[in-house]
């Protein structure tokens, strides 16, 4: 216990009549009747110690000086509270502690909030002050839950075998993907490191190396501009594995992710995880990382409505696009015309032209479309919705992609709304099969949906040639409660898949090899076969700790800027460092 | 087993009769009497593997095309080798497999160098084609130690409640120390991060946290010109705690030692390690870091010689210098006039003027300045430095530094050369009480010997005033070896002393808050006293693996020049990339 005979939180009525020593921060001071209480708070919670004439005066004198935040040291004896005054809420509650000894370690300014879990102030203030933001204790909790999961997923690896190995910081800046932070070189003039975005190459590169099982808590980088839910640096698990199939892997992190779940959070989750096609997910939910925790689901009703009166339905079909909706049960008397018109603004943003909507009462279905919906037409729509009275139909006519975007997002809206969502559930689900690229209609060209290195399935390989936007990936994603936790492939490990693969991302042979030759040459050394996955570790901490951002998952975030505002970085550098750096500030103003 | 049902490592005489699969690398192939044999490999070892026409023709005629390092997936049968072709040297070499079935997952090209531990290729070869490199099983076995190293530390210090945190790597820059490594924001014209030497700052503002206990193996930069032991990142295994004394901080790390020697090296040490003062050490080692596996000690001559005939002992003495020697025990012979006139310009390297030697022989001291020894002279050497027949005594006079530096690398010199050391002992020792400060004559300031935020020992805080050289710091070094593995201590944890500090190493108030405002802010919001350590674990990796170099116990190391061979790192980036980190080049060429 290093000078200490207690943690503060720890001090029970089995204590009672121990003398004991206590070291801590001063949660608050009450003057009672000429005692002294203070509530001493230390990382493990808090216990009440109080000052009286009669144990010590030189003590009770002392606490007088005492303020919020104060760093004690003290001595005294456990006793049990008297009755009446016991805190049922506290672990420590039965008890207190008369001092005998007290020293101020270190004293304290009056904070610029309180050391609670429930304070009111601006983010920007608390992340000002992070060491005192780190204080209250739901913070506490969840660095503790992430040193908890981290501490299970290496054991969980270690004992399978993985090795956890560390890759470089300082590398070679590839422009494919996001943008790359930089690092100017001193010694190379006018040349650069870059940051790793993921250690992708890397942990290939030690599968022909024959280590067969990685793993790293890995850094990564990406200088993008920050979303909510982004941060420029980010950590993921990340994993690779020679000789394991795509099942061997889903597998493994299956059993991985239960024991984390069971260790953490004491949930028994139930094994396969769900697994759902890339098509399927987009078709039932709008989305390719689906939040299963409630249903409302995407219903296609294309078939039904192609002859419609209605002609907005029509021409989406006739044009080749799509009709679907999703049924808000009982959702009819909670939306107004004027809250539905606000919604069709939202599936607006969504690119969705329209949101047509009906209500269903009584004696049929309501609203401004519902004369043009034939008899035919109702049945349909009423069986395929299963429609009961007092439900609202919410539908979008359009282009395939824009109906699930718009619907998806919807159904996620409205979920949250009219409450749906158990949020007591960690639902899991693998999303597989995915397509292997992304066609970009701007640029004319084909994007690597995962990335360059992911192995299209074999059966898709002639496609490659003939109809890329076909092919199938061998990749998963693994996605909790509608957030993608981490996603995984088989790589390609023939460097004649690998050149065709850059060759259809647009690359030259030339390029190809200017960026990647090291890897296609260790292509040509008896690369095993080989995959893995990467999970974001800073969103699994946010789920699993309840916390709404990923700021709070991070000791020492970054705002939307990219600003530390505890340190003022990023920061004016010197001369002297310029030059030294063969560099010049090219700046605007 | 994930598709195979052995390691081939693993396949002993208890699996024989039983089908196996397996998968690895080709070793190396021999064709015998209508047979093929191959060494397969993995990460765990080799196994024959035999091919036969009585076992499978179309295996067989497979084996024919398989080259060194193609990768194989074969299935067949355990069987104990025939007399006399058992090799003893395999943990396998009592069996075979007779292969029915072979699959060649990929093929490979001729290594430049073979995959064996004892391989003959220039290191630069190594680094370009590191995921050979690592094949070779030494290369392996590092890195698996270098894992098991990290989970013992990991493992120990979660029992002990230190929490697992992670600092930015993306943060501030700050003058003071080595040169920075710096990344532009694009986002904040002008402006920069920087990459950290350590997460010193962050772990103390851990502490202002409340979090008490906090560690992390972290990656830290230094932009430093490379010896043959620095890389520019490195990795440290980074504590801090509150609360503790240097007694509890240093106890604590010696049983994490003594854990990592008995798990992974199966030695036990004793401890508690012994304990040296930084001025004994200097004294008697000419080092802060002594290799204590041999003894050859310095032994201080300038009370004996302060009169001597030989003008440069007087000399040195009177000038407030010190004479010193070591005994070669038994060197005599070893070392003739032009060996020692060698070892004479091996001191000058470390500023000694000359370097005095004598021989002793059964009739007396022989030597050039034999004839300026007086009588009592001879006998105060002869008692002082245990002298026998047959010893050589190599003398510097000269300031105390430079005769610490020259005799202290003379003495490691000498011993690598006569075989002194006993390489499989591990000598831990620390290094405590060390000099608060350095002086730089040239620039005549002070420096601080650890970092700025050490602090300095209760008893000589007066001293900071009066007489800055003399005050020591609450400050330890943990030696392996004659290596320093890591340093540590206590740290400043009241502003008054902080800023102090800063104004004897010459900063201006505002200057000091211009760097460190935030920390000093911190301190006035109950910080706890506090203190660390941080160990170099690649180094570490390196004694305990007997590795010679850093880059081998780092998967992808750098060069001399601080570039990666494999990746060619760093180097150019676009036009574009620079224009949005508002900088342009200013290269000299």
């Amino acid at each position: 216990m290093f000078g200490r005979t207690y943690f503060c939180g720890e001090v029970t009525e089995a204590a009672i009549g121990e003398k004991v020593v206590l070291k801590g921060w001063v949660q608050r001071r009450r003057d009672l009747g000429g005692l002294i209480f203070i509530d001493l708070r230390d990382r493990t919670g808090i216990i009440q110690i109080v000052f009286s004439p009669e144990a010590n005066k030189e003590a009770l004198a002392i606490a007088e000086k005492v303020r919020n935040e104060y760093v004690l040291d003290i001595q005294g004896k456990v006793v049990a509270r008297q009755e009446g005054t016991v805190n049922d809420n506290l672990k420590t509650g039965k008890v207190e502690i008369i001092v005998d000894e007290i020293t101020i370690l270190n004293e304290s300014k009056t904070p610029p909030f309180t050391i609670e879990d429930k304070t009111e102030v601006a983010e920007d203030v608390r992340l000002k002050y992070r060491y005192l933001d780190l204080r209250r204790p739901v913070m506490f909790e969840t660095f503790k839950m992430r040193h908890q999961v981290t501490k299970v997923m290496r054991d969980f690896l270690d004992a399978e075998g993985f090795l956890d190995i560390e890759t470089p910081i300082l590398t070679k800046s590839t422009p494919e993907g996001a943008r790359d932070y930089l690092v100017p070189s001193r010694v190379h003039e006018g040349e650069f490191y870059a940051l790793p975005q993921s250690p992708q190459i890397f942990k290939q590169l030690l599968m022909v190396s024959g280590v067969e099982r990685y793993y790293q808590i890995a850094r990564c980088f990406r200088d993008e501009d920050l979303r909510a839910d982004r941060q420029p640096e980010f950590t993921q698990l990340d994993i690779e594995t020679s000789f394991m199939s795509q099942e061997d892997i889903m597998g493994m992190m299956e059993q991985m992710m239960e024991k984390i779940m069971k260790e953490v959070k004491g949930i028994e989750i139930s094994l396969p995880i769900a697994r759902m096609p890339y098509d399927e997910a987009m078709s039932r939910y709008g989305s390719d990382k689906p939040d299963t925790r409630f249903d409302m689901e995407l219903v296609n009703l294309s078939e039904i409505v192609k002859d419609s009166g209605f002609k907005v339905f029509a021409q989406a079909v006739e044009t080749g696009g799509q009709v679907k909706a999703i049924n808000v049960k009982q959702g009819s008397d909670k939306y107004s015309r004027k809250d539905i018109d606000a919604l069709t603004e939202f599936v607006k943003v969504y690119g969705a032209k329209g949101l047509a909507w009906l209500k269903a009462e009584e004696d049929g279905l309501k609203g401004p479309i519902a004369k043009f919906i034939s008899e035919e037409e109702q049945k349909g729509l009423e069986s395929a919705l299963a429609i009961e009275s007092g439900d609202l139909l919410l539908f979008v006519a359009d282009k395939t992609n824009v109906v699930a975007d718009a619907l998806g997002a919807l159904r996620l809206k409205l979920a949250k709304e009219l409450g749906l969502i158990d949020e007591t559930k960690f639902n899991f689900l693998w999303v597989t099969d995915w397509p292997l690229f992304e066609f970009d209609e701007g640029e004319g060209r084909f994007y690597a949906a995962h990335h360059p290195f992911t192995m299209p399935q074999r059966a898709d390989l002639e496609l490659l040639d003939t109809n890329p936007k076909q092919v199938k990936a061998q990749a998963y994603d693994i996605v909790l409660n509608g957030y993608e936790l981490g996603g995984g492939s088989l790589r390609i490990f023939e460097k004649d898949v690998q050149e065709k693969m850059f060759e259809k991302l647009g690359f030259t042979k030339e390029e190809a090899y200017e960026q990647f030759g090291f890897l296609l040459d260790a292509f040509e050394y008896g690369t095993p076969p080989h995959g893995g996955i990467a999970l974001g570790l800073d969103r699994l901490i946010m789920l699993l700790s309840g916390r709404t951002n990923l700021r709070d998952t991070i000791a020492f975030p970054k705002t939307a800027s990219a600003s530390c505002l505890l340190t003022n970085a990023p920061s004016e550098v010197s001369e002297t460092q310029l030059n030294d750096l063969h560099l010049a500030l090219n700046v605007s103003k």
